[in-house]
């Protein structure tokens, strides 16, 4: 690589062991490749001048914050720079307007606790929340837990600073309110997973702090009967806060992994929270009435924040539970929420008939799941299963009427499946919209675009 | 123009009485051209043939609904096709995935009142909601009274069909509640004043139907205490869904087009509406206590929703006042709302400098006010100094950090200032973006960029 600009020296990262951290994201099996250069940009001058840079020696870029990617999109590329924007992370509230511009390395649950002396609140939360960044939130277009209510980061993102290939800094959107002057582009921003230029700050709307939510832990006997839950949920005027499935499967790897008062034999739970100003009470208290009527065999109800906090707990076990079960695909797919039970019913089948063990569990509120199927990588044969299954999954989600990628995107895992959901017609249409941005290609090559 | 396909021969308007009246929109003052061809689709079919002609002739190309436009958005071309769109109006709603999937014909109350049966809401109300139409809202990125609260069009358009030049059809967005494959086009669509393509259905999100709204309507002696009311509404935990401002100068102008009991030298007069499911009464006893705390001289509450409505009747009189006042140019313009005062004072400055009379009032709740500036149009100094004081209007929207539209677009009116607000690389990006749907420029030439 030719020599970086005297300014970059000391943004460099130049240890090789601390580099390697940061040549891969948390899509299973990353491994970082052997040579790329690792930027730590202070500012949006040291962005400019990195793009200015790569530009001119057609160098390819992986925008990146804490890498918390599950799909390959913020590793590093082979002879690239991985310019990691976490050091930017100015704050500034604005009570008033209700709006927050932020530095794209702000931790989102930082952000989170800095709006609480606001009585304000920024809404999107990956289960990342606590380490994910603004800026790679706004790359996926991230959701979380509480889409179900509030919607997924693109509704809360107002305007963005982007620097693009070459150094040019350009403004989307707006700070306003409202504002209609030309076209917005900051949609397009959002969710391209790094492929169009680099953010470097974000206008964030915020909402004035709900109250600590409540949980309903919910138990059904079968699968059928946990889908009447989330039917029933649909119809409450007061749409709660978060509603998260756990499959059968899901409950028994939780089980394993601690005893977290789950039947290990139920055919599903529901975990379902309210934080509704001055009604999370009555509002859990209704939920867990519907839910029993819907068939529950057991419903509990937190009386305080604390009490809904531990009701949490086994929800929170599944990830560590999944983890310590070995190598699995994780699935992102998102279907109409009243084909959920076909889409659960699906996986297992897809499981079954690859000879894989399953879970599948997710955000029942909006229909985005994350079914993983467990593989001996060992055993080629398991492994070949595991990545049959994977396309399988995508493809019963269609059927379905759902899409590929609900909040993870695309990266380079699903890369393959692209075409096969928007047609090859609108696959060169997004091409030629990346080309007008980055001509050259150098803005993370590969992803999203196989 | 060449004869065209026998598929549209039927689709034509004959009549040229008829026909004239698509030639214009709402835009004072607008005149039809002479010679242009009215078509009016019944279906996508229609639409696509209009544009495959279209691009074989090289003829421009305008999508119109309902023409409420103000800014010349929706008016004919010399020489082209008026693509009326208000038959397509089929509307299909999905009261599990709470959607609604809809034709661009559909009449924004209609869609309003054909949701009630479901209990559910769509949100974007506009001051023409009457009679405008959803393709329309989505042209303009349409805003009106309840965006305090509820947010703009964009906010509830998941996902679109549009049929670009040369007859493509294209979709953007998702039915899903998330899903971020590929790049999301939907909001780059949404307010691009049909300069792109033609949207032939769209995927609505919807809401529960919140409780009909309660009205409080406070009278300031100044617009300084009228602005600490504003800012007493900015802290409450429970947002508004309605906060218009009337200044002393649209007051007096209610006042001489009818009694709706305004006292004719109030300094200012603030309607604000609560629609909270179970809460509306408690909300407006609050905003009551906290608008009289900021300086009201007059705090009037409604009890039900006949009193509420009874109530707004002033604020609606407004427009059939300000027309019955003669000549005007209305402006659109959006500030932070902590400077709304500031506009107000500006524009007043502005008029006086001219020798003109204005009134400002509009939605104090997002900062987005319609100032009109009156004049005698057989008055050429009159005229020019309306003019002038349009354009310093605009400037002063942006010295307060504002932009120079907030909800009606730039259309041909504001065209011209379109390079100041964007600059000329960011309009020069726009224009290439255009180029990439429409390469022969013929949707809707002249609106947007000059």
């Amino acid at each position: 690589m030719p020599s970086l600009p005297a300014r970059l020296t000391d943004r460099l990262v130049a240890d090789p062991d601390v580099a390697r951290t940061y040549g891969v994201d948390h899509s299973p099996g990353a491994v970082a490749p052997e040579d790329f250069t690792v930027v730590r940009a202070r500012d949006r001058a040291d962005v400019v001048e990195v793009l200015r840079y790569a530009a001119a020696h057609r160098i390819p870029v992986v925008p990146q914050g804490a890498r918390t990617a599950t799909t390959g999109a913020a590793m590093a590329i082979q002879g690239g720079i991985a310019l990691n924007t976490e050091a930017i992370d100015h704050v500034e509230i604005d009570s008033v307007e209700r709006i927050a511009v932020v530095g794209p390395g702000v931790v989102n649950a930082d952000l989170k606790t800095q709006l609480t002396a606001y009585s304000l609140a920024y809404p999107p939360d990956p289960a990342s929340s606590d380490s994910c960044t603004i800026g790679g939130n706004i790359a996926t277009n991230a959701g979380g837990l509480c889409c179900v209510k509030y919607g997924v980061t693109a509704d809360y993102v107002r305007g963005l600073e982007v620097v693009l290939p070459g150094g040019e800094v350009m403004r989307t959107g707006r700070r306003t309110a409202k504002g209609v002057t030309g076209y917005d582009l900051t949609g397009l921003f959002v969710g391209s997973e790094g492929t169009l230029g680099v953010v470097t700050e974000a206008v964030l709307r915020l909402i004035p702090a709900p109250d600590p939510a409540l949980t309903v832990l919910a138990v059904f006997d079968t699968l059928e009967a946990t889908m009447a839950g989330v039917a029933a949920l649909r119809e409450q005027r007061h749409t709660p806060s978060l509603v998260e499935l756990l499959d059968g499967p899901s409950i028994a790897a939780i089980q394993e992994f601690g005893d977290y008062g789950f039947p290990a034999d139920a055919g599903g739970v529901l975990l379902v929270q309210s934080d509704r100003i001055g009604h999370a009470h009555d509002d859990v208290l209704q939920y867990a009435e519907a839910l029993a009527s819907a068939g529950a065999s057991d419903v509990a109800v937190a009386d305080d924040a604390v009490e809904a906090d531990l009701l949490l707990q086994g929800r929170r076990a599944l990830n560590p539970a999944l983890e310590a079960r070995g190598s699995r695909v994780i699935e992102d797919v998102c279907v109409p929420v009243g084909r959920l039970g076909d889409l659960v019913r699906r996986v297992h089948e897809i499981a079954d008939h690859h000879g894989l063990e399953a879970v599948c569990s997710g955000h029942a509120g909006d229909g985005n799941l994350h079914p993983c199927f467990f593989f001996d990588k060992d055993d080629p044969a398991q492994v070949a299963g595991a990545q049959a299954a994977f396309g399988e999954t995508v493809e019963a989600a269609w059927a379905l009427g759902g899409t590929l990628t609900g909040e993870h995107g695309v990266g380079t895992l699903k890369a393959p499946w692209l075409e096969g959901e928007l047609g090859a017609a609108e696959v060169a249409r997004q091409r030629a919209v990346k080309a007008l941005f980055d001509p050259l290609g150098i803005m993370n090559p590969g992803r999203i675009f196989a």
